[in-house]
């Protein structure tokens, strides 16, 4: 039992990784040129703040992935890594929704604010950019299903005892 | 021990309760015209999907924190209400960075985007909305709290045997 719950939280951990770096490369490398009349105009992540902390926020847990891979043989860690996903899946829902409000506005505009989409003006941008999304989505989603996966596996027999 | 656990508990759930209240009760009445030149402009929650989604997630967070504090004490469901805290937490960190990403373009534009700000024009709606979104990141840093709060006491003695 021991060991199915420790495979399936390192296959979590995987897709989880393997998701944050398509969601960091893809962003990262989602610059593009467009022409407008005479005007010449550069759409990339760093013009906007969501998506730089979107990039930031996916390394780090990246980084932290790789880590409580590392060292989730280590029982005595386990409580700090439990709480450090906890940590973990707050900045990566956080990331993946500040970036999806923007590119909701890049897409769609906001007629009230006057606020006009950009996706018609850089196509492979914005394509370049869902792709990165799904990306983040897929790896805030792994870890609620990693943290509910082990709050379920783990605590059992605690509550049965001690509420 | 655990009553001083369950104290605690209560008292960040009372305190999220009010931060959900605030944050809902703010965003709604948070309506504002504007005059420029000949033209009128209103500015409210509705015309932003992000806000919509913002005032949702907090009023369901709100309701949601109301049943966990009336069911907090029937020892069967603690595992359940856990599981659920995890979820409403993750709920409540994407609304209040998906609300934060949007005003923060409504506050600085975004001049690459050719996105201008508004808050010059509407200076009252926008200070409702800071105090809006001030309460939904107490609740979410609440939620936060909360969470590491029972995984520590909660855990404690299960991983020195189980894993």
């Amino acid at each position: 039992m021991a060991k199915i719950r420790k495979a399936v939280t390192v296959i979590l951990r995987l897709i989880a990784l393997a998701a944050t770096v398509v969601a960091v490369v893809i962003m990262v490398t989602s610059k593009e040129t467009a022409h407008v009349l005479n005007l010449t105009f550069t759409a990339k992540f760093t013009h906007t703040p969501a998506f730089k902390y979107y990039v930031v926020a996916e390394a780090i847990a990246g980084v932290y992935t790789i880590v409580a891979l590392l060292l989730s043989s280590r029982s005595l860690l386990a409580r700090l890594i439990l709480i450090l996903d906890v940590v973990v899946a707050m900045v990566l829902t956080s990331s993946i929704s500040a970036a999806l409000a923007i590119a909701q506005v890049g897409k769609h505009g906001n007629s009230h604010a006057g606020w006009l989409p950009i996706c018609g003006q850089v196509p492979h941008y914005c394509d370049k950019l869902i792709i990165s999304l799904v990306a983040g989505f897929v790896a805030a989603l792994v870890y609620l299903l990693l943290l509910v996966y082990t709050l379920r596996a783990a605590l059992s027999p605690v509550f049965a005892i001690k509420s």
